[in-house]
């Protein structure tokens, strides 16, 4: 049911030097399916992470920025199936004692490990089933894991979402491969459920942790499905340097242009790919908004309008309903805004100007427009030079469904 | 489909001394159904009201806001059909012809005539239909009109929604008596769609503001079905002063007190029926957050658990998915919230202290508490001494039916 997003191409899918994967299925909550990954960096990598914002973030999340900040990361571990939020101290513990292992296994210090989990809140990891998967993982380490490891990750996800580019840098072959999860819960306020891109370019720790908050400002924080932000959200990007290319230590550095492009284009892909299979999605939705006098209050007239539960049904409807997305304009907190000066245009389609409907409006613009899966809505305030896109998709009857029986 | 709403009993509804009303048939929309409503007050009445503050606002409100600062109101005249929002010039010259033929048929100045309207957003008014209705709702007056009235302005609501209260004051009788409107596009910010409370008592015009800003803040300003703020949310408030009660001037007035608790009482029953009536709601939910830093920051956190589609899916499916309330809890954008100090109830479960589920709590108690249509939540933030109750209903199946279809 995704909007037009297909299932990965393995030959378009490259390993990247210095990172080895395993998984394993450890039943966590689910029987024969892969469950558990483990990705091991080779020494001498760098990462980066932007997490939650969520006030009752998960035990793993918290463990995550503490290591980050105390270590150089060797491995990411990451089961599905529980999220390990709103656990606790039994819950920490956990989380751990599943770095403990895992370090163990690699040679490396426990705060060399980062922790990921997604999958149910509130219920407690199952540690008899975790651990003698993180043990089957390490096992089974091989460097063509990208592909798999999408799928492993996946929780409500019915695609699985890994991208990869290649770029030469100084002479060297650099490959930038990510992999990603999340169908709903979905309004990343720093990053996205999970999310990982790793690259074999050398990267020092303080360019990488400006590259991945940037990227995650233009990927994964600029999508929603639902407007609720996850308690789990992570977004990781690690740079082994295997590739031999030179280390990168500024952004005025040669090369370093071209590996943000690379690196922004897996997760802009990522971040859409997240929407394109959102719970019940039948349309894809770029809400493109600009000459506002900022970028934050661009960003919120574009998540009002993706937020509206009545802009979202009547995408749903494919219904050119244009009064709920000027109400959704009007609602998005900016005090001074002149309405009268607002032109919102649907696709090709000049649709309002001048506080009411365009005089040259045809409804069956807006319908031809509606119609399809993929929808743009540009909105110009004309009040600035400001400008952000937000991707989202609509409300449909299988959202409902899918979030009524999920636990059953 | 409304839950535990039933039709009013007009045997339970009494006229207000000084309030005239009279309703006609115009097919402003739909042929064959009340759809423009007159109220007259008489002379010496005074009025107050708060009005949405969506940015694209209807013609109607600017042009209520600006008569109510120029005169006091002798009209209120409100046709449902057609919403006469985003519609420009046009539906500012639309708003103030029908207050110039209204004020000639009551013998009053234009600024003496408040106008409403409620409906299909960025469609014109039919004038050639509406002019004729109002001649016709004016030939029509009578004492006897709030029942009808109720079901006049009506849009997707399925219940018309009526109130009324009697008290005593200095020894005369005195009655307070309103109507209300709206399902979708409902989170009133100040006030909902269309609310209207006339009494027979006097107050004086600056106690009558504090009275209906007030009010407001404890019934309109506390409900929500899907976070949609309408462009056209108007509460007035008419005190005729017909009852011959001596005039109330200052909130220490003896009777003001049992007054203003009249009028809350009918304020807040309309309010909740509005959300009772919400578009497919088939669960009426009270979230009441106590022990916060301020009453603002408890509204913040009722509102995320009321606007997260997660969570009103999961009182739609009668599901105790505590995650999804933990995380809505962790999303209201509270910095400095220590999660671990948060106690959750739902109905009387203890169901969440500690950053995870109560070492008490039974899965059989959740869903015992979520399987009834009344449903209580109650969050405890312990970290200060204020509190506010926010009501809101279910996210269903019939909602996405509702608004995929509604201009259909």
């Amino acid at each position: 049911m995704a909007v037009n997003l297909a299932p990965p191409d393995p030959a378009d899918i490259f390993p990247v030097a210095g990172v080895d994967i395993g998984i394993a299925r450890a039943a966590i909550r689910k029987q024969d399916r892969d469950d558990v990954t483990l990705m091991v960096l080779a020494p001498g990598s760098n990462a980066a992470g932007v997490f939650t914002r969520n006030r009752f973030c998960a035990a793993p999340v918290t463990l995550c920025r503490r290591h980050l900040a105390e270590a150089a990361p060797r491995a990411l571990v990451v089961n599905t199936g529980c999220a390990n939020a709103g656990t606790g101290e039994r819950g920490a513990a956990d989380a751990r004692a599943t770095c403990e292992e895992v370090a163990r296994l690699v040679g490396c210090a426990p705060q060399a490990v980062l922790p990921f989990s997604t999958g149910v809140i509130l219920e407690p990891l199952p540690m008899d089933r975790l651990l003698p998967g993180v043990r089957a993982a390490h096992a089974a380490l091989g460097r063509d894991g990208f592909v798999r490891a999408a799928g492993a990750i996946m929780t409500t996800d019915t695609v699985p979402k890994v991208r990869s580019r290649r770029i030469v840098l100084g002479g060297r072959d650099v490959t930038v491969t990510g992999i990603a999860k999340g169908a709903g819960m979905i309004r990343p306020d720093m990053a996205t459920m999970l999310g990982f891109v790793a690259t074999d370019a050398a990267v020092e720790r303080s360019l990488l942790e400006r590259l991945v908050a940037e990227t995650a400002d233009e990927s994964f924080n600029r999508v929603t499905v639902d407007g609720d932000t996850s308690t789990n959200d992570s977004f990781v990007l690690a740079a082994t340097g295997a590739s031999g290319a030179t280390a990168l230590r500024t952004e005025s550095d040669a090369g370093y242009s071209e590996l943000r492009l690379a690196v922004r284009d897996v997760a802009v892909w990522l971040a859409q790919a997240i929407v394109r299979d959102g719970e019940g999605a039948t349309k894809f939705i770029s809400i493109h908004v600009d000459s506002g006098a900022t970028v934050e209050e661009c960003a919120r007239v574009a998540y009002a309008i993706a937020h509206s539960p009545l802009v979202k049904t009547a995408f749903f409807a494919s219904d050119p309903n244009l009064g709920r997305i000027l109400a959704a304009v009007g609602n998005a907190g900016i005090a001074d805004l002149d309405a009268s000066r607002v032109v919102v245009h649907l696709g090709d389609a000049l649709v309002a100007e001048g506080g009411g409907r365009a005089a040259t409006y045809r409804e069956e613009d807006g319908q031809r427009v509606m119609a399809a899966s993929e929808i743009e809505v540009r909105i110009a305030l004309n009040r600035g030079s400001a400008a952000t896109t937000v991707w989202t998709c609509d409300l449909s009857h299988d959202y409902v469904s899918i979030n009524a029986d999920y636990r059953s």
